[in-house]
């Protein structure tokens, strides 16, 4: 396969401390009335609001507000921030929190300019035309939103998750301040760096591929990854650790180390099932899935991606066998996220029995796995989740 | 040191075969009176002249034509350049070439604007105040023009040649098609190959960052053109070398690797002196250098940057001493450049003597060699011109 793609990544980065002062200009370049999305609180709490809030004032603007807006975001707050948009004539948009936010902030863009529910354009029954344009102070390590061009809404009436991508929704400009992490605890550090291994690993599981550069870049990631996430919760202000996590987390899934990968995606849309009935932490569903998924998968035909993911990232004997590189390369990362970041490594120890595994199996292989790494249809999901028990 | 910067990186790239039918609408959103610049002609011998001309006239674009950029391009082709956008009131400039091409257009698109010679500008006489669009059609992975903001010009009478940075002059958009450098001769393909790499040695050898992650990319980026070099040299078709070399050359110099990273430079300054008088390739005046600059480098206090390189890129074995790294690196560099690469490894064997020495040294160390990884002065500088005879 002839490598080919479009690389279109425009989001402008303020990274480091000290940085917001350049927040009140670059939203004035979009216009003056603003709505400013969060979520529960947390900013208030660690004197941020406070911050932006002073240099949306300085420099003039009209401030709207929404909070509230929760861990997996609802299509109900969506519309909530749309109908503001609609009523106020909000010009910009403001998300100042996790990936959740960013997440939320940008559906509210496109509902903004849609006269509707939002949740037709997640079922696909409209389509995107449009969204405002959209800047982010971020505040968790995570998901990448802020220079990414896609976001996951909940349905909690439906137990539906729905992941969607378009180049409108890409942030604008966003501000990368390590220090904004260091409040986050120790759990939610974990899940993080967790959810920016998945990103890497969905995309470079992968056999069709000829930008070995681009393999490098991910192996990189995922090294700085390893390295900094035990560190981030063992020192919660070691700006070193925040700052490597945050940038990898933004280039994990800004589109770059994809290339022309066009392979669905595996663990994410398992999870997004997960979360979507048992309402629990991304990250922690990704971990507990990811280590089964790489044993369900590996096999002859596809070892070779797996003892390049062993030596380059986990830095296994090179000279060992593959399949045998392949299982410890597994064995390592389990006891990454199981022993060195401390998570849960079962469903059943977080409460989640197989009761809903039927539905969540349809609708996860609905959700594109069957075109992935190892294709994957409701069977193969339905073992996958028994082997999370 | 706190990690702090601004990234800010828009250019959008269409990369791969077949990808010129966006080429007219793209151009289409800066204007419809093009300026198309390119080189000696050697694109109108591999077709591709035929094939831009084709989409141009397609879109009914109005063009006009500069050829004959010369591979140190110099500030009398910029000038000309910039008076027929004066005259004939041109909206976007169209660069299809390698990176000479493309640097001589940034500063017709600076000099378009500009009531005066090129060279003043260049200089610091007068201040950058605009430039053109730019969109560019690479047909050679070296400098990485295609998707950085700087550019380098020659001024023959002066014998100076000087870079300079401006975000004005990043291209727009630029298509990166591998095949168009499969008729790049081995000894283009290898100068090329330098060039990269030299672009990533001058960001990674740095003492004061914090950013591994981006160690680690610079990492991957240099093995892949270790890689990936003479498989191009020995293989011209081979899409899978010519696209790793293609895409690391963009992403070595676009401005991601360099985070905050503040330090001069070094081995470029000094190079630009040795193309200034005597008007060799780029990469052949960098792949000489280079290791005698490592060698007149290493120390004590910088030995662990080199042993990172030696185990990272070079896969030596990590249990060996810093300095048994850090020497055995630099040997394994000069192999690559000088048997696998195949170019001359001393200034006596293309020709130079030490006869401009002392200016070049006096230049070299004006070009800001004096803050760079180990601070050079003009005897520092001297020293290494010497190693290299």
């Amino acid at each position: 396969m002839n490598t080919k793609f479009i690389y279109d990544i425009p989001t402008k980065v303020y990274f480091g401390e000290n940085q917001l002062s350049n927040l009140g200009k670059e939203i004035k370049q979009y216009g003056n009335k603003v709505l400013l999305v969060y979520g529960g609180g947390s900013i208030k709490k660690s004197g941020l609001y406070e911050k932006v809030m002073t240099e949306l004032i300085k420099e003039g603007l009209e401030v709207f507000e929404l909070p509230g807006i929760e861990p997996n975001p609802r299509h109900t707050s969506v519309n909530k921030g749309s109908d503001i948009c609609k009523k106020e004539k909000i010009e910009v948009l403001l998300a100042v929190g996790g990936g959740s936010v960013i997440d939320a902030t940008k559906f509210i863009g496109v509902g903004a300019g849609y006269d509707g529910d939002i949740w037709d354009i997640l079922t696909k029954k409209a389509e995107i035309k449009n969204c405002l344009p959209i800047i982010s102070v971020i505040t968790l390590s995570a998901t990448g939103s802020e220079m990414d061009a896609g976001g996951v809404i909940s349905n909690q009436e439906t137990k539906d998750k729905i992941g969607m991508f378009n180049p409108l929704m890409r942030p604008k400009v966003s501000f990368l301040d390590p220090t904004n992490t260091y409040s986050v605890n120790e759990y939610q550090t974990a899940c993080g760096s967790v959810d920016i291994l998945s990103h890497i690993m969905e995309v470079y599981f992968n056999m069709e591929d000829d930008l070995f550069m681009l393999d490098c870049v991910m192996e990189g990631l995922m090294k700085t990854v390893i390295k900094y996430g035990p560190l981030a919760i063992k020192e919660p202000d070691n700006y070193e650790a925040r700052a490597n996590l945050m940038w990898a987390s933004s280039w994990a899934i800004n589109g770059f180390v994809m290339g022309g990968r066009m392979k669905a995606w595996s663990c994410h849309p398992m999870e997004h099932q997960l979360s979507a009935y048992y309402d629990i932490t991304h990250g922690l569903g990704l971990a507990i899935l990811t280590p089964r998924w790489m044993e369900y998968t590996l096999d002859e035909t596809n070892v070779s991606k797996f003892y390049q993911f062993g030596v380059n990232v986990f830095d296994i004997d090179k000279s060992l066998s593959p399949m045998t590189v392949a299982n410890t390369s597994i064995e390592l990362l389990s006891d990454f996220f199981f022993n060195t970041l401390g998570l849960d490594s079962t469903l059943g120890a977080i409460g989640i029995d197989d009761k809903h595994f039927e539905i969540m199996a349809e609708k996860a292989s609905q959700g594109g796995t069957q075109n992935g790494f190892k294709p994957l249809n409701k069977n193969d999901i339905l073992k996958v989740f028994r082997m999370c028990l």
